[in-house]
């Protein structure tokens, strides 16, 4: 790599987008953010890992937040004590992809790091995709989901990602106009994937 | 390449998605099918060259081509006679399309390709796209449009393409999950995507 360069993944569930960027961080000799993420915004904001974790594919507004439990006041609106968790989890999160990016060269997977460094830093955006029956069978293969139980956490992971990318993220998930390059790692192969991003990288700026 | 397989390149107007096709085929030493298949179209209707050109933007059904003609009979709906120009072109440029994909490995740029072929041939699909500055600089330098008009050429012709994609191919068009591989030529540039796409392919299947 010619300069420094912010490699974000974003991924459908099971299309193994995360292995994918695990690997081309290594060929490219960077250093590849997902756990590392999770655990930083745990001490940012007390919350523990398995909360954040879980957290991340939700979407609750403040305003939904604050009607439900009662909260809700004009003034406190955008306050830290008016915002909900999840607002609370995408904002600790967000300045952790800033200071990590803000490092040098790395590879960001998932948790609209896209949209959280746009016009901030030099990115290079990749989305990662699959037919749903070869998602679903990477999911029982790679994650040991059970059979019987794969489609629906697949549809439900996939509406969740959605919900929580047109909220947090860019409106138009998956559409190949916000990306440099999208790749169908079904057809395309997980392998086959990682070395054509690692030549176009190379070739980079 | 390993086996015979038809590369479809769909593209947005000014994104060099032509000449992408034109060197990937020369790379793979394919043959590239653009003007061939207007002309063949042209055998196949008897429509000139010129005319088939302007038409296969356009998006005129059967219905609407009808009414406003005064054409219009319930009997004769779908015959030959009760079709709209647009309809009669993309149907002959369908059957030319399927005898071209059937004679061997190639690549096809544009013409619904993907849609027409989807489920029938070995294809390779890609989307590609750039920013619309880019597209605007590039249809300037490389198309000769004035610099005055190609503001509104560039958004005319996308509207364009998006309704007729939308009509007679893929509803979500320039949706990642609907090709192999996307690629921003704006940012990756032409070359790259070339070699990246050599690469890719060579190593399919």
């Amino acid at each position: 790599m010619k300069n420094n360069l912010i490699i974000t993944i974003s991924r459908e569930f099971g299309s193994g987008g995360r292995e994918i960027g695990e690997k081309l961080a290594m060929e490219l000799g960077i250093p590849y953010y997902d756990k590392t993420i999770i655990d930083k915004t745990a001490k940012e904001t007390g919350f523990c890992a398995e909360f954040i974790e879980k957290e991340e594919q939700r979407v609750t507004s403040s305003l939904l937040f604050n009607l439900a439990t009662n909260t809700y006041t004009f003034g406190n609106m955008m306050s830290h004590y008016g915002q909900s968790l999840s607002d609370q989890v995408f904002q600790a999160e967000s300045k952790v992809i800033k200071d990590l990016a803000s490092q040098g060269s790395c590879v960001i997977v998932g948790r609209c790091a896209d949209y959280i460094l746009k016009n901030q830093f030099p990115c290079f955006n990749v989305f990662i995709c699959a037919e749903f029956e070869k998602r679903c069978e990477r999911a029982v293969e790679k994650y040991g989901i059970n059979k019987d139980d794969v489609t629906d956490i697949v549809k439900k992971t996939d509406k969740a990602r959605i919900r929580h990318n047109q909220f947090y993220g860019s409106q138009d998930w998956g559409d190949a106009r916000n990306y440099d390059v999208t790749i169908n790692s079904g057809t395309v192969g997980v392998d086959n994937a990682v070395s054509m991003l690692k030549a176009v990288i190379e070739n980079y700026r």
